[in-house]
């Protein structure tokens, strides 16, 4: 902990790989490019996963868990999905290791051991999935089918960063199947809507919504609507994506029901999900030079206290003092740790909990245990002061509001003032340079956006719900249904 | 549903299998030995989930997430270990796959994507999890690290049932880390005692405790040790186990620690794992001809309430009346489902959840609204009863209570009785033949053991903690310690 954390201003990256690591939350593990989430992420991850889990269950979804491993025959049956993950897929070919007779103590694989198909790790599930939707799907009377799953799952990524892009990374994945398009897109909006409040509402973080060109959707989906956020360093990201899939699936895997007539017709889907990648979103927009900073909402714990002594006596003195207002503290519903550790002194303990973005400090020392007083520090604003004993409940009911709601004041400002409207070409360039969201008018083709991204690095981030006014292409001149939001991005 | 469930004394093997599927908790996917938990299932997973991770974190664990895969390097350098799991593993050798030129549409493995070092998909953590410890661990004041993760892991089994033998299955593994043995076989007893306690109290199950003969330890365990149930057909089944791993994952993975004095010592470590398997545990202790017989606390819902009606104006009506008991069982803290479904007749629904082991269901029809009654049945007893309206939620209490002590009474008398002394081998044989625990002396060596084994199909299942009475072996007739406890099983 004595190491200083590099500031976002002399390099944005090397403070987030540095705060990843100091912050306790993750590390790079010895399998390339898989991490291991450390207990205080997991933490937050738990957090993450509790609250969305309830949203899930409150809307009609059910959990349900589903192979880990992709026979390849499945894996290439619906095309454009198989194409758009065949080059990043980790494959078992066999299932048994064998004694190297030449290195005693050392194991090789055994050949006889073969499998007849190759085995894809899932780098998502529509194919095995669907497959087993194709067994409980005959009728109208069937359907919807509303599921979710908490699981890993595996890209083999080339340049991988903790949490932004992992080759295993956790998430969590609905699968839906309803008897109408309609029903479909309107799953498709429900869950796109549902993670833009969690992450305005629980994780402080602003963000835009809409839904991708083409060159930017799912593998196989035929709309998909996302959540983008800025983060400090004015690049984008894309926190969580819902796909519309049309009858792709159904038709790739034959999943036909009989509505009440006895027609039969194709089954329509849906798929979203979110994924450890939020974790970088948390890090990247609350962060600051001097670590993490945590939404209450999503602290492991929300509140440290640090007893200031000398002697093991004026620590159990400071215990006695505090005891009540841990209990009054947890009885209010909210949690905390009393830090009270021999082997460390109070000066670590601040700064390690500061690093680890703790929302409030409460110090207290000799001295409070006459004034009846007690020193709290606000970690979003790194600002302390000395209160009375007896108001600390009160101010500490207050701080978790305010500082859950002033981050995201802070975060939403931070997204207005740095999306900005380009009327031209030149005036696009050089506000992309400056980083943020820039609204332009494009013409809709892929060709115009390839173009843009190869001079200026920017894609389309997404397209707006509401397609307000229409105007000309930046970039062509031709007729534009609206201005879309293009960004450099993670 | 209109499948009749075959009778447990016609065939329990069979009625086992069928069980599972037409209670809607799994089935076996297109991925050989992987299954599919369907929804049913999987809430009854995330009860046990539930219940087990507050219990750990009661007890100072902490969760948190390591790699899917391990290099095989890591894999082999504890050797016991590595030879136990070896000849079940999948072993991932290509990161990619391309497309086929012979076969337009169908991939085959890029073999430009060879791994310079297979990885193999976790039948277990230890490997990688010790090596990771090796970076975190430098001093005494490093330890205790208390970890436990939620995962998925891989045995390649050949012959796979649902929940009791699967290639991929669920699971929790802790693995802790200790500056003293003493320490670390506190804490393999702590679990092992956690795991009792949870699967009698919460899952209804009795079981036996104690040790694991050489034989039948974890690989790379200095000892292990289990919870043992028993199935209605007679045969013991493993439902939990925690491992003392001595020092072996240390010197393995090279992981010292300094004491206080500075001197340098390996770290001592546990590991302990409960698994889906607990599931097919749940399902063959308290099944019965009926279907699932689910304890209250593992109940996705604990009470159905289902509406006799002709119209749907009399549906409206039953509606209105039991709405205010609906509320009132909430407001109790039980889960109740209102299955209003229009296009299931009644004996469907009573079928239905009969099946799934729905501990109360509540029948209303039109006669009840007239004499504010209504119909209770109790799954465990098959019993129904005509009740005032006004006495329900207090019979529904008494139920909840009493469905789960009943069953566990159940269990442990099961058990009770069906567990024997064995004062000969001949004896023995016969006991062995119908069933059941048989207590017997044996000698303590392995080549005992498995002459036993070889001649009776029985293992040892544990040792009791508590050796009591010193005698003779059953089959040599030299000195043995205690009597231990045999059994064929799962």
């Amino acid at each position: 902990m004595s190491k200083k954390l590099t500031s976002r201003s002399e390099n944005y990256s090397k403070w987030y790989n540095e705060l990843v690591v100091m912050a306790d939350l993750a590390e790079n593990s010895s399998v390339r490019g898989c991490m291991v989430i450390k207990p205080y992420g997991y933490a937050i991850w738990e957090k993450i996963q509790h609250e969305l889990d309830s949203k899930f269950k409150e809307t009609g979804h059910y959990n349900a868990y589903f192979p880990l491993f992709v026979p390849k025959s499945l894996f290439e049956a619906e095309e454009k999905n198989a194409e758009g993950f065949a080059k990043e897929c980790a494959v078992v070919t066999h299932y048994r290791l064998k004694n190297d007779e030449k290195n005693p103590g050392k194991l090789i694989v055994d050949e006889d051991s073969k499998l007849d198909e190759e085995l894809i790790v899932r780098p998502t599930s529509e194919a095995i999935i669907w497959r087993t939707y194709k067994n409980w799907i005959q009728s109208y009377r069937d359907l919807p089918i509303l599921l979710n799953q908490w699981a890993n799952v595996v890209r083999w990524e080339m340049r991988t960063r903790l949490f932004l892009r992992t080759a295993e990374f956790l998430w969590q994945e609905g699968h839906t199947a309803h008897a109408t398009k309609k029903e479909a897109l309107e799953e498709t909006k429900l869950i796109v809507n549902l993670y833009a409040k969690f992450v305005e509402n629980f994780m402080g973080i602003s963000v835009l919504m809409g839904s991708k060109s083409d060159s930017e959707k799912f593998a196989g989906a035929e709309e998909t609507y996302c959540i983008e956020s800025l983060m400090q360093d004015g690049k984008a990201l894309q926190a969580g994506t819902s796909h519309f899939l049309g009858q792709n699936f159904a038709k790739a895997f034959d999943v036909k029901f009989a509505d009440k007539d006895g027609k039969l017709d194709h089954v329509w889907a849906t798929s979203w999900g979110v994924s450890t990648r939020l974790m970088g979103a948390l890090i990247m927009s609350h962060g600051d030079d001097n670590g993490l900073v945590l939404p209450p909402k999503l602290a492991p714990y929300q509140v440290v206290i640090i007893p200031i002594f000398k002697s093991e006596s004026e620590l159990s003195e400071i215990t006695d003092y505090i005891n009540p207002l841990i209990d009054e503290i947890r009885k209010n519903g909210f949690s905390v740790k009393f830090d009270n550790r021999l082997n460390h002194k109070p000066g670590f303990k601040f700064n390690e909990h500061e690093v680890k973005g703790v929302p409030i400090r409460i110090a207290v020392g000799p001295r409070d245990l006459k004034e009846k007083s007690l020193e709290i520090f606000r970690r979003d604003k790194m600002e302390k002061k000395v209160l009375k004993f007896s108001d600390a409940i009160s101010e500490i009911s207050f701080l978790i509001d305010d500082i859950q709601s002033e981050l995201f004041k802070a975060s939403k400002k931070y997204m207005v003032d740095n999306t900005k409207h380009a009327s031209s070409y030149a005036e696009f360039k050089e506000m992309i340079q400056d980083g943020g969201f820039v609204l332009a008018h494009w013409d809709g083709t892929t060709e115009t956006e390839n173009k843009i991204k190869q001079e200026t690095k920017a894609t389309i981030r997404c397209i707006p719900f509401q397609k307000a006014e229409p105007g000309k292409c930046i970039v062509t001149g031709r007729a534009s249904e609206c201005q879309v939001f293009f960004a450099r991005s993670y």
